[in-house]
């Protein structure tokens, strides 16, 4: 194996923390040359989005996004639909089922444009992102206990020319803008 | 406030995990309609990486890489050099630093192309990009007790026309890259 000298095998692991919808185990590691260290290691479940197309009134394309208070930063972030990959669901149907719980629109066809690791140092999920075209209100939200999320139609040209806006800053969400600007061209 | 609505604020927080390089607190919350819930939220320092630019041997433009294996995916990952920013360090300082460290390279001038939330949902930290232009190699590679890095030099021409290269697909690192996309037009 060419990166044979790079790898580190897994000893052993406890978990450390069990935190709602991830854990954090702790790993004793052996290094290729011997070596030993422990490490932390967030095991989370996949997280899916989905970059998704509709019209307003005035006939522009625009992307369904939520804008809701993000508890890492305790700011408010604009963001594309998504969530958890539930146990059992695949990332195609999560975000179907995102759009609709936090949006109310639905859409007839979702494409895979891609998928990532969100953090390789320390997290062991993916995070996939999804292109809906001709998205179209539904339904009303249906909201978790405790999410409180606003919907906005944002026009793709406004997003283009105006892309540092602050609240437009959480990485998986440029992740799938990237994606997105990948599929047009 | 326009967002009054989705903000959530603080009760009290407790630390529950001290794990090397970032701690995790379980915060109490409410909610602006008095709904009340319990958060995990990661405290890291912040992060910084480097995209740096040099010529190989033919004369091509390249980036100055580093292959590292990763532990939470427990895989090899193409990257960018950077790393956490130290107490007191800025991230310009600390991209400085990591590439010399983990790559031999110096360059002149940095140039911040941006920074993001990696994740507001769970952190609170940012990750500050760079551009260093004209890196050319200095010293040896100074690394961490426990880092094992391979340093790679990869045309500009490469990356784009195989973007999708499986060992490159850390969130981070296609942040960077979009950045770099979006310095170049």
């Amino acid at each position: 194996m060419k990166d044979h000298h790079l790898h580190w095998t897994e000893i052993e692991r406890d978990t450390v923390l069990e935190a709602k919808i991830y854990r954090i185990d702790r790993s004793h590691r052996r290094a290729a040359d011997g070596r030993s260290a422990h490490y932390y290691v967030m095991e989370s479940p996949d997280w899916a989005n989905v970059v998704a197309l509709t019209r307003d009134e005035a006939g522009r394309d625009c992307f369904v996004m939520v804008r809701q208070f993000r508890h890492g930063t305790m700011n408010v972030s604009l963001e594309f639909p998504g969530g958890v990959v539930d146990p059992g669901e695949s990332p195609r149907d999560a975000v179907e089922r995102e759009l609709l719980e936090e949006t109310g629109y639905r859409a007839e066809s979702f494409v895979q444009l891609g998928a990532v690791h969100p953090n390789p140092a320390l997290m062991s999920n993916r995070c996939y992102t999804f292109l809906a075209k001709e998205a179209a209100p539904a339904e009303v939200q249906s909201l978790d206990a405790n999410e409180i999320i606003d919907v906005e139609l944002v026009p793709v040209e406004e997003l283009a020319a105006d892309r540092r806006r602050p609240e437009f800053d959480h990485a998986m969400m440029l992740v799938a803008y990237h994606l997105f600007c990948e599929w047009k061209e």
